[in-house]
């Protein structure tokens, strides 16, 4: 694990939550995505080494559309930067961590291979790990 | 907002959490600190320029205890270094954001002047404010 990639935070209204963001960060968004394998439109913020990710679902089936339902708006997962995503998946299931759905990495937003951890593994805490495609 | 300083995690079991975080992250917490005035007990995990604070209650009257009691163990605030508080707490006020409790900064944990901005005001994520004191 290299750095906290980003922080993603799910909303219910990107377009609003983008202004909000700017006003709090003190610095606009710098690109917005959508991702389609995942439902949801992003949009992306600078801070230091780190980005603010704010992701909207586009569909009421996404995660993020449960989430929110759930739990409402609010900070939804952390991800952390690698350089080997095959062997740091490997690394964390022999220590007991359960990786979502297929267990493989797949494309997320940002040009990264991504995979989630099972939040009940990690004290409530939907881990992200990525890593960018070159 | 110079960058992410920390992603604060409110856990159950402070001893049982540095273990499974040590695992996760691959590294062990660095330093463990009480902070009286929050009534709670934190540990640190360097993580990139960033770290990642595991916050156990102290006592059931914490605001960490009553968090867990709510929506149980997890993500709890993002904190942003800043470089002078004061300001930009009157900037964030200015935009319209409300600080929990006097709206005076304190001491926390880790040798910082912190304020906390109450999550109603921020998409249902807590924000903390912290400038190191020098």
């Amino acid at each position: 694990m290299n750095k906290i990639d980003h922080i993603g935070i799910a909303v219910k209204d990107l377009e609003k939550s983008n202004e909000l963001f700017a006003k709090l960060l003190g610095t606009p968004h710098y690109k917005i995505e959508e991702v389609e394998s995942e439902k949801v439109k992003t949009s992306f913020f600078k801070t230091g080494a780190s980005k603010i990710e704010l992701v909207e679902a586009r569909n009421p089936e996404s995660a993020i559309a449960m989430f929110i339902e759930k739990r409402g708006e609010g900070m939804h997962h952390i991800a952390f930067e690698v350089d080997d995503i095959e062997k740091e998946i490997e690394r964390l299931k022999a220590e007991g961590f359960v990786p979502t759905g297929s267990g493989k990495p797949f494309c997320g937003a940002d040009n990264k291979l991504v995979i989630f951890f099972h939040p009940k593994t990690t004290n409530g805490v939907l881990i992200e790990l990525c890593q960018e495609i070159k």
